[in-house]
């Protein structure tokens, strides 16, 4: 169990008549508990709470006339994670998998695995199937993809970021979920908040179905997963952007932090799910 | 109302154990009922039926060891559309779009719309918003894309068929689908079966939210989408695909029909809704 | 006949040993006569001149240890081009053309016209051959991509552009040599400074090969063709770098310039040959 | 020293007015000596002998109206390779590359160096340079791409083929290309006939710039390069096609044959030039 400790705070400035969708409130599901929260949306304006996507991520939406916007998050939460140590996931089976699963096998957006199944057999097919087998996935991407910021773009996809071999967190994430799903493991983008991510900032990281659960991965080995607040999941980053804004506005500042308030993270090498 | 008859019949060899997903029966709903229908698979084999993806689309998966496999599919289907006639359907705004529309406006797989915003305003920005522009989408990729069986493969994207000029029909509703989203249009991928089409086999088009529900579009124009049997839809092809199989496994025949047994097809230029 | 003047002022900081390429040098043919010149490498440095590439540009390369580089060039020309005025010069058939104009049909790296064929024959292959053509391509180009500095990088091509509908001069030239290209039109990327260019840089534009030579043609509408200084022409940018660098080296400042001391530039809709 | 008989016979059904490009002769220079070459085109028509692109290949060129076209091409060629062995040969430094190898450091349509640059340094640039680079390259592309007939298509480059994991002739020469030139060795694209090759079919291959001469390399090791008697060279495939062809014609056969009347190729692990 731990207590995470989490804020964003933004600034828009407001040109237009504008619409917004802010997914940054944690989700709530047994892993999660929230104990406190608090979102200060200034100007004061009503919005409307909804769930939205597949995975019911907490979402908000309003509209604003010109000004400047800012939006403060705070939370606490309670992390109760369900860790297997030392982790022996099995791979399950694709008439075994739970039908909600299913989408996560599709190609998105971004994780391209229509395409990369050759290599992904190529490269991962000889080796022990099951959570060991998504780990060398991390380790192959940590290890052949050079963490590089600004080195790719909103339409930068998994296939772009294997060939140019660099990239931020999403891309990370993006290009692990296409290797899994190309081998037959459904996986998904995870959004959220990590304690001891430098600099703080959203971070994106995955789930892998394994052993009748998800469970989390993050490729970048920047911080430890165990730490991680949940945000939202989705196919990928198109399903987990913290803002959509149709209008005239421009982001003028953003803070986001994570702050573990316990010690009691999970060894590295176990397996941990908040799904 | 209409009446239509549709059947699929799929001849598959198994080489290897395998396991089987079909999405080919007709979708159930307020607008499609079912008078009849009958699946025969051979070998006799247990299937378990559920509801897949975000539409709950009717799929069954089933597994087999190595023999020759055949599906039999056959329908009627009372088809009893909301139709406008004439079209005044306007564009939703995006605060007041239902919640479960708006994961049809985030790009997917085959329709990259985070790519095209610039030249779908260029192209569209002016013209009447609501029905008639997603008309104008359909008689411009109708006009700008050949319709030429081959011409595209299985990770051909909507950015891909637009710059080839060419493709088939799922690549016309990909790109029709990306510009309706550019626009701030949810649009979604619809396979079905549809009457008159030649030469017969699964069909690929499209709805777009107008008005307050999901209207049928088919840039390819090979037959009036009055009447169109829905079997399955989602984001793109990916979602819809009328089998998902692992093992190793060849088609060996395909055939696909759909005959309406009434005249009343509406007007070519009336919205149409099944959803 | 015009005078020129130009100039580029070039500072970079070297961080470790370091391989230059430089092709900053005016070109040197019968319509550009070269009244002065100077160029000025601070440090001293023996450098090597050479002709590059299949239009034999100049350039110049040397090596240097850690340091601080500036190079300064000037020069002043005359510019005595072929001006046909109203144009009317005819595409060349494939058999007419000369052999060595017959790379400039291939694609190359950002200008892949082996995907564009259908496009551009729908777009512009009923349209009067010859100059007007290639004009409408200009102005095609001009109405659908907007310019907008920072839209576009290093491996950004005409596909790309087509597809995003917002460029740079290099964009706006490679889209409209795909399309030549794709149409059976001899076309090359040129490289060289643009007198009321705003802001100043150097420019990317292109040549079409008709009626016998090799005519200039701007999408962009920046500045006028007419006063246009050739540096190197090539396939595509990727021949006609301003700067190859092998080693640790950062652009520290960059001032070109190019001024006219002329007044008598050639009408705008007149066709203008510097080859 | 080897004798080689190389032909190959290719029948056109032409439909329209059509112009004709060919490029099937051998290379002359001095290390591949003509000792018999005969080209039968039916119907008779005279035809022009040019030199195409950067490597001065042997083109022709003609016109025909409809009919059936057959081209007949034999030769027998004396093989004199230069050979090293064992291969010790270093990279050139940038600085000393004769200024005609540099444009083979730029990419080009099918090989996008520029993107693959990381990609390049992280699994070559820990290698010892030179030859034994190049044939780990080689290796590298060998065990990670298959080679799958069909599976490219005309538009397929270096970065779909990484992605892919599966190519042709054409795609395992790109892919390599691309990776030399990506580590700065200077690398072109051959097309040739080839002694062994299984099924017979033009072949393409690739040379690479070490030690002051061009080497022969071929990533699908399916046929020794000793035997391989050299075509035309250019960036990539697309300066070497054996045919352009502008009109409406279908190619209704194709028969390549080479058949080495020696026996004493060259063991495998020797570095071979015929530039």
């Amino acid at each position: 169990m731990s207590i995470i400790q989490v804020a964003s705070h933004l600034t828009y400035q407001v040109e237009s008549p504008a619409s917004f969708i802010f997914t940054v409130a944690v989700a709530q599901n047994t892993h999660q508990t929230i104990q406190q929260e608090q979102l200060i949306i200034n100007p004061l304006v009503p919005y409307e709470g909804f769930m939205s996507g597949e995975e019911a991520n907490r979402s908000i939406r309003f509209a604003l006339q010109p000004c400047t916007l800012t939006l403060d998050y705070t939370a606490t939460i309670e992390l109760s994670h369900t860790i297997h140590q030392p982790p022996q996931l099995d791979e399950v089976a694709y008439l075994n998998l739970p039908t909600d699963a299913l989408p996560y096998l599709n190609p998105s957006r971004y994780c391209e695995s229509d395409r990369l199944g050759r290599f992904a057999y190529k490269t991962f097919g000889h080796l022990p199937m099951g959570y060991a087998r998504v780990s060398a996935i991390c380790d192959w991407v940590f290890n052949h993809i050079d963490y590089v910021s600004g080195s790719t773009h909103g339409s930068s996809s998994a296939c772009d970021v294997l060939v140019q071999g660099m990239g931020v967190c999403r891309d990370f994430a993006h290009l692990s979920i296409a290797l899994c799903r190309a081998l037959g493991i459904p996986a998904r983008y995870v959004a959220g908040y990590a304690p001891e991510l430098q600099p703080p900032d959203f971070h994106g990281f995955f789930e892998a179905y394994l052993g009748g659960n998800w469970y989390l991965f993050d490729a970048t080995k920047l911080a430890p997963v165990g730490g991680f607040v949940r945000i939202s999941a989705g196919r990928d980053a198109a399903d987990t952007a913290f803002a959509n804004i149709v209008g005239n506005v421009s982001l003028e500042k953003m803070e986001v932090s994570a702050l573990s308030l316990t010690q009691n993270a999970p060894s590295p090498n176990s397996a941990v799910s908040t799904a």
